[in-house]
């Protein structure tokens, strides 16, 4: 993967995970101060490293962020926040920046404490293999149940510069997103405006990361950060510009695909569905109801089973708290009317829908004829594979 | 299972479910008008039957149920609402009662239109085969995914009189409470005030159905009937007599036994598990805490593995939308404590956990230590079954 001008990355393996040699280390570095934007998990129950790198982001300037898997240094108390601490100065006087500007990430086993003395030999290692090439590396150091790492990078020209953006990120299971959810690290050597920085994360966040659900648990470690570190010397990004909507379109873009990788590398699934919820009374509603259908397990199982079970779909909207009303329901399975006036259409064959639920990814509309909002949520089925991971996996 | 004085039960088979000879048609009659109490399904998807019952619940004398499986008669518009009351119709002139003295209940497949005809047919042989020694029979039709009939019988002396308080009920999956869950149908032959029947049957529900959960899925049929006939000759039942304790401690009873026996026929289960959570701010938040514990699909496959993974629990508690204090809660399996102010308690052994979880039964206790409210919820485990009956039953 490309790394945008002024980054570097790497990725190593310093022992935390139990399969030896598995990469379990990330080092991302901008040789020059970014912008930092983050999003953290809305969990109640925060690991170490989201309290302290909230505090960094605060601040509003990055040199580096560190990352381990293998372990999310949750649920570790006040040893677990020195740790994080201890990883952040251990990164800072190796690299020679500030350690108030290195932000700690962990990903993995919850309620252990780092192995810090391996921590240490890692920083030292993952340090001397900074390169422009090093983002691969990284993205597969941040790998825990995932089976493939997760990069998407993009080049656009503005003005006279030509500007790169490029994000990795990991996740697989514990998948629901609450503000930010699981891990995505995007860089860009564009030149933003800070404040309007959080704002395109905020925005982008809303309807990317925000609307994809493997089984609706969010993690105590989520976060999702944004650099800019203005190396590719273009005039300075905000609203006015018209070159700022072509920017957001093309960060917007890697958000959604670094979000689509990760359903498509769901636990266990086999399918990866959209849910689309229309003609609600409010986008917030089409939300919420769009979720209740993605996260019921007899939803998903039909799914899995390939079986265009659409009672399902029916009993779970009316589940969902909204309001409506069933008799003005329609239902499609892509292109195919299954429910209209809130009963089976008359001439629909099982054979048709049979054939939409055997491709690998479709989408379920569900039409309130109620208003004009609408939204989708991208989810996955749940497999017996599912229930094999998370039956032998200690998170 | 022994009827109550003055009711007859009876159940056949109509052809309604694809299996041959599998019965599929319930009757519980009362040879007198019984007053009758009724819970239904909050989902907002209601199926006809439960739209019809609804009014004759309101207007409070009950002569008849009649229930049907293998059909839901849901999402089935003006003719599936017709549907139910010819069923209710065909069941009043069999029986020679008011039509609307009969509640009509159905449950199975959503989204087909009832075979009139061979219900038609049914409620004769039905009728025909009333008797006081029916209520097996009855139990026994009215089951779906069920592997077991589910029928509860208590006794007690009041006064002079001897009551009998006598319970069916249905249901394995799409099991989450919200007010009424699943099929209950409750016969008692005490004499109770009217008023006083629709209270009871509302606060036992509280402790009872509305404390399972196997899914976290919300029936579009669901509904619970409490009929008293006062063919036990007691002096009428009210707040007031002393009698009137012992009788709600054993309808309360009735109710508890068959709302547990709803979850050790859970899809697929392999354990059964009581999630309590002590300690809290308000009864309503314990409560909505354990259930975001019970529906966890990550704590659910855990407790398939018999991985005592506490660290999920911890995740789950946190997305529960509750207020406490991180570092103040503890965490029991049974009586092995593993978790005190929010981290590992040191001296816990891996072994001793395990232990725990290898019991078919057991209990999950999280504490808030923040005040004096708490809720027990139960619930079971996701299994490779449970993925299985619902990738291939239409419901």
């Amino acid at each position: 993967m490309l790394a945008p001008k002024g980054y570097k990355a790497a990725g190593v393996a310093c022992g935390l995970k139990n399969l030896v040699a598995a990469k379990d280390l990330a080092l991302i570095y901008s040789e020059v101060p970014a912008y930092v934007a983050g999003l953290f998990t809305r969990n109640r129950v925060r690991a170490a490293p989201v309290l302290y790198s909230r505090n960094v982001v605060r601040r509003g300037l990055c040199r580096a962020i560190i990352i381990n898997s293998g372990n999310a240094n949750a649920c570790t108390g006040q040893r677990g926040l020195t740790d994080a601490k201890k990883t952040a100065a251990l990164t800072s006087s190796a690299l020679n920046v500030p350690a108030g500007q290195v932000l700690v990430s962990s990903t993995g086993v919850i309620g252990e404490f780092l192995a810090m003395d391996k921590l240490e030999r890692g920083v030292q290692d993952v340090v001397a293999r900074l390169s422009p090439h090093g983002f691969s590396d990284a993205a597969q150091a941040i790998m825990t149940t995932d089976t493939c790492p997760k990069m998407v990078s993009e080049k656009l020209r503005l003005d006279q510069a030509e500007v790169t953006i490029s994000g990795i990120a990991k996740g697989a299971g514990m998948i629901r997103p609450q503000l930010a959810t699981m891990l995505a690290f995007i860089c860009t050597d564009a030149k933003v405006e800070k404040p309007v920085l959080s704002s395109l994360l905020r925005e982008g966040n809303q309807s990317t990361f925000n609307r994809i659900t493997v089984d609706g648990e969010t993690s105590t470690n989520d976060m999702v950060v944004l650099l800019a570190n203005g190396e590719a010397g273009n005039s300075s990004l905000s609203p006015g510009a018209s070159d700022f909507w072509r920017f957001r379109e093309s960060l917007f873009g890697v958000m959604g695909q670094l979000a689509r990788a990760i359903i498509e590398d769901g636990e266990g699934r086999t399918k990866v569905v959209e849910i689309c919820v229309r003609g609600a009374g409010k986008r917030m509603q089409a939300e919420k109801m769009a979720f209740r259908v993605a996260h019921s397990p007899l939803v998903k199982t039909a799914i899995f089973g390939e079986d265009p079970n659409w009672g399902r779909v029916m009993a779970a909207i009316g589940d969902s708290g909204v309001p409506f009303d069933p008799d003005a329901v329609s239902i499609s399975f892509e292109d195919a009317l299954v429910v209209e006036h809130g009963m089976k259409v008359a001439g629909t064959t099982e054979d048709n829908l049979k054939r939409v639920l055997q491709q690998e990814q479709f989408k379920i509309v569900i039409d309130l004829h109620r208003g004009d909002a609408e939204a989708s949520v991208l989810t996955t089925d749940l497999s017996y594979e599912y229930v094999k991971i998370n039956a032998s996996y200690r998170t």
